[in-house]
């Protein structure tokens, strides 16, 4: 089984998971990190956990966040790190990138986590840092997206997969799916039309890194192809 | 039957149509700017020419453009206008905005028009020009637009229909819709997937339009909704 810290990845291949050619033996430990009700890790739960994948660590800054219930009911350890224990955000990733290193983490998907990833962070989990986000990237990044993309009066909105990067949803895409909504007006309405793709992608997106079925092209390593 | 110089459209209603309780007792009549090969104007003359709407102008900045054959083969009148005819942008705008309004013109539909419209030429048809976009807006405006989103590496491609303001591709959407196209490569390939999306969005947005069928939000005028 690879660690996560087998070092850099290689620009033309190499994401997690491994080769392609080669089936993995074991499932791919996973650590999750969650702020808030943690639907996606429960679709995670729900589909890939005890099968191609294991959920081995839920980490959370809020000390009340409903998606450590999920986690503990599920019999997976959880921590909380929440920010004033630190002295500095650096100090915290540390801390909870030790945690999931100690874990035996393979691959860390974030899942509703309000937080940025400080570059320290994703140094150590280079390419294996996933985040679901409510848009089709690149547009609408940030907070409050599918809020922005009402207001700008668009007729699809979507659901991205991503690797991380030290940008603000500006990683390379895994997957995407889209959703024509002619009319909307409500952000809460949208979300909830976007909740069932959410949970459908990122178990799909886990599924492909366990299978090693995600390679950066060689022509553009900003583009990942999938196997 | 309304005309293009009626003035000023109220921002929280009153696109072109007019009521969309008050059947058209006429067609609506188009006139559509192109620049090349016309399968656009081709999917127009195919499906609401001589229905919800007349096609009554073909004009192009391209003596040589396939367009102009496709419209003379339906009987439509055409004219060219050559940038080099005129002393500026301006004045050209200006000529062409005359012909429209000679020929009745009520709606003007960009149909592969690789010219910019001038604020005048806009204010000629207040909320009455219409473009099609191979790329969902926000993301990817301007030139090249499935080749900048294949460079990105998205997996969701898509058209827009919008109207024009004096932005590039920044106008209020009118419809979109969307094609998940996972290993994406070739911008030739991905413009012939979304080529067909073309061919029903622009033909639809015209007949919403002549139905009378699309309003601005009154809350957010950059909304339309579509009754």
């Amino acid at each position: 089984m690879s660690s996560p810290r087998d070092g850099g990845v290689a620009p033309a291949g190499g994401l997690p998971g491994g080769d392609p050619t080669r089936a993995r033996s074991t499932p791919l430990s996973v650590g999750v990190l969650a702020s808030g009700s943690g639907t996606n890790l429960q679709a995670l739960l729900d589909t890939v956990h005890g099968r191609e994948a294991r959920l081995v660590a839920v980490a959370s800054d809020k000390p009340g966040a409903r998606a450590l219930e999920r986690a503990a009911a599920a019999g997976v350890p959880t921590r909380v790190f929440p920010r004033a224990d630190f002295a500095s955000r650096e100090d915290r990733d540390a801390a909870i990138a030790d945690w999931l290193a100690q874990r035996g983490v393979e691959l860390v998907v974030l899942a509703g986590y309000m937080q940025l990833c400080s570059a320290t962070f994703l140094a150590r989990f280079p390419d294996r840092v996933l985040n679901v986000h409510p848009a089709l990237l690149p547009a609408f990044p940030g907070i409050a997206a599918i809020a922005q993309a009402v207001e700008h009066g668009v007729k699809v909105f979507g659901v991205t997969v991503h690797l991380v990067d030290e940008g603000v949803d500006t990683g390379p895409i895994v997957l995407q799916a889209a959703a024509e909504i002619p009319n909307a007006t409500d952000p809460e309405a949208v979300h909830e039309a976007l909740r069932s793709l959410e949970h459908r992608l990122l178990p799909e997106a886990v599924r492909l890194v366990a299978r090693g079925a995600l390679r950066r092209d060689p022509s553009n390593p900003r583009r990942i192809l999938v196997d």
